[in-house]
């Protein structure tokens, strides 16, 4: 006998990447983290406030950050909700959209949080392969008969780019809403939001854990129509952003020359670490997003993987259909960049001698 | 034409109690937080932590809280669970045992977020009332046809208290899963712990916002037998936790010194205020909160409520049957309940002048 809903006890959950314990050393190029702290202005924030307010609720709307969101990126307050990580937005994007048996769609391969999602809701999930380049199945797509679009944009674990017109003409064309997930369009030459300003389907989600150095901290926000954000924050849990993260956050936002400068030493790294690799056999989509997916020497993506463990370096190596060939490295400093590919360098030469 | 679910659109948002902006001076007795600032271990700990590593992602199980819950409860990590407050806690505990057309049971009046996540789900909300004293109505409760049954114990907003031994005979009848809402336990004689062990049907939900002066953080947990806590850690947002939490959360749970310290200090004023209340002919129903429910002479609550409000002082008030004649009153420090003693006795002169 269970006490649970079918579809819980049928699901498995989420897996996140594996985290070394705080004596364990490695080079940890596995979850796509900023390889460089948070902007001095967070640790100061930390450091100074007088936290004894803590003894209080916080602003159940997070406005301070809305409003740091909403002059950075020339929006209204009314146009933008916080979230626990996007993690939290998508997950309310779900409830708020596809009831029980309804469905969801999104391209395949991606990031496999969506799925669960799909399942813990107990919803449907329809899943388009992308083509073999891995570019955006925008026509099928466009067609899927579902309630809720996701679009991961860039791509993860690919990192392929998909230029914003494309987004916003998929878009108009989908009956339900669009959901694009843009959790590492900062590394990319453009977002989409200015091309689906106005449209009244479509949610862009962003997130503080990728270019602002800020994965530890769990905030994401969502930019769309004050519709759809009222929507979505009725669901929300009633205080869901602490208020440690309300200053953090906004502390964060409001720098970003730092997060300019970090993206822009994580973007020349990605260049160089792909010619690298590609110079040793491991051929990388190209990405736009502050990872690559490298294809392995003879396709054995686990054994690459474990040895390159042995070493102490944590990539991320999924078990999949189109994804079993390759790794998912994220770009590190370069001198944890330059540790992997003495690694790999190291091995190759081993198997050829 | 709409996005949203049907139940979503029809549904209507948890209300907050109002958070006067920092500018603002206000007697603030109106939801539950503790007058005292959190333990100086809590403020120490985000002063001097090196908050560079804000830059990774979080344990996802966030196991340094759980392990310092397991050790001041006397339980195994595997039995606990963090939430973002406990309100993350019940709508986990709604998503994983009530699907789309369930019920979900509960006495009333009690903790108003309860009908919303029924809402939110699209769940049917069986509701029980509580008889004239407000105390449980145990029996009617245990044959309920629900999958999942909430008891606020105290109950919000009234402060009554019910027996473990009470609770756990319910929780022996009632089919389902039955999460006691500890919120305010500190505050009462005893938990329902000890007397629902081993119950393969009972999950105990605590928090940090109330007698560990840490409403600002959101941080709860939930204590119950492994399969149940297993099955809510599937549902959760995969990094429910941020970093920030994790080192205040455990060092907040190990200072229980100060925190008992702190209880009892509003254990003693809780004592003496609703004696002076009584005084002033404000009957307080018993409460083993850090709350009071106050009848207000004539029975008409918001004006008194509205009162209040203009001298300061704010308390809670709901335009409901069977609180419309109430007012819920945080207990506040001595120098704050005597404000609101003031207040109320002047306002009477004027009346009978």
């Amino acid at each position: 006998m269970t006490y649970f809903r079918k579809n819980i006890d049928a699901m498995a959950a989420y897996t996140p990447g594996e985290q070394p314990g705080p004596d364990e050393r490695a080079v940890k190029l596995n979850t796509n983290e900023n390889p460089y702290p948070p902007s001095p202005r967070v640790l100061e924030v930390l450091r100074r406030t007088d936290w004894s307010a803590l003894r209080k609720y916080p602003d159940p709307m997070a406005n301070k950050v809305r409003d740091a969101v909403a002059r950075e990126f020339g929006v209204g307050r009314e146009e933008v909700l916080c979230g626990n990580g996007s993690d939290e937005l998508l997950r309310l994007a779900v409830t708020a959209f596809v009831g029980e048996g309804d469905a969801l769609a999104y391209p395949t391969p991606t990031y496999s949080l969506y799925p669960v999602l799909a399942d813990i809701q107990g919803a449907r999930a329809i899943e388009i392969p992308s083509p073999d380049d891995f570019s955006l199945p925008a026509d099928a797509l466009a067609k899927a008969k579902a309630r809720l679009l996701f679009i991961c944009n860039p791509n993860a674990p690919t990192g392929v780019w998909t230029r914003p017109e494309v987004v916003a003409g998929l878009a108009e064309r989908f009956k339900g809403v669009v959901v694009v997930d843009e959790a590492y369009a900062d590394f990319a030459p453009a977002s989409a939001l200015a091309a689906v300003r106005g449209k009244p389907n479509v949610l862009v989600f962003r997130t503080l854990s990728k270019s602002y150095s800020l994965a530890g901290i769990r905030l994401g926000f969502a930019i769309g129509p004050e519709p759809l954000i009222a929507g979505l924050a009725k669901v929300k849990d009633s205080y869901n952003i602490d208020a440690v993260r309300i200053e953090v956050g906004a502390a964060a936002i409001e720098d970003q020359a730092y997060t300019r400068a970090t993206v822009e030493k994580v973007k020349a790294e990605r260049a160089r670490l792909a010619d690298r690799l590609a110079d040793l056999g491991f051929a990388c989509l190209p990405s736009e997003a502050n990872f690559l997916l490298a294809c392995v020497p003879g396709g054995d993506g686990q054994g690459w993987y474990e040895r390159l463990k042995a070493r102490g370096i944590l990539v991320r190596y999924w078990n999949q259909p189109r994804l079993a060939d390759k790794l998912r490295i994220t770009v590190g400093t370069p001198e944890e960049n330059d540790a992997l590919l003495r690694a790999l360098a190291a091995r190759k030469k081993e198997t050829s001698a």
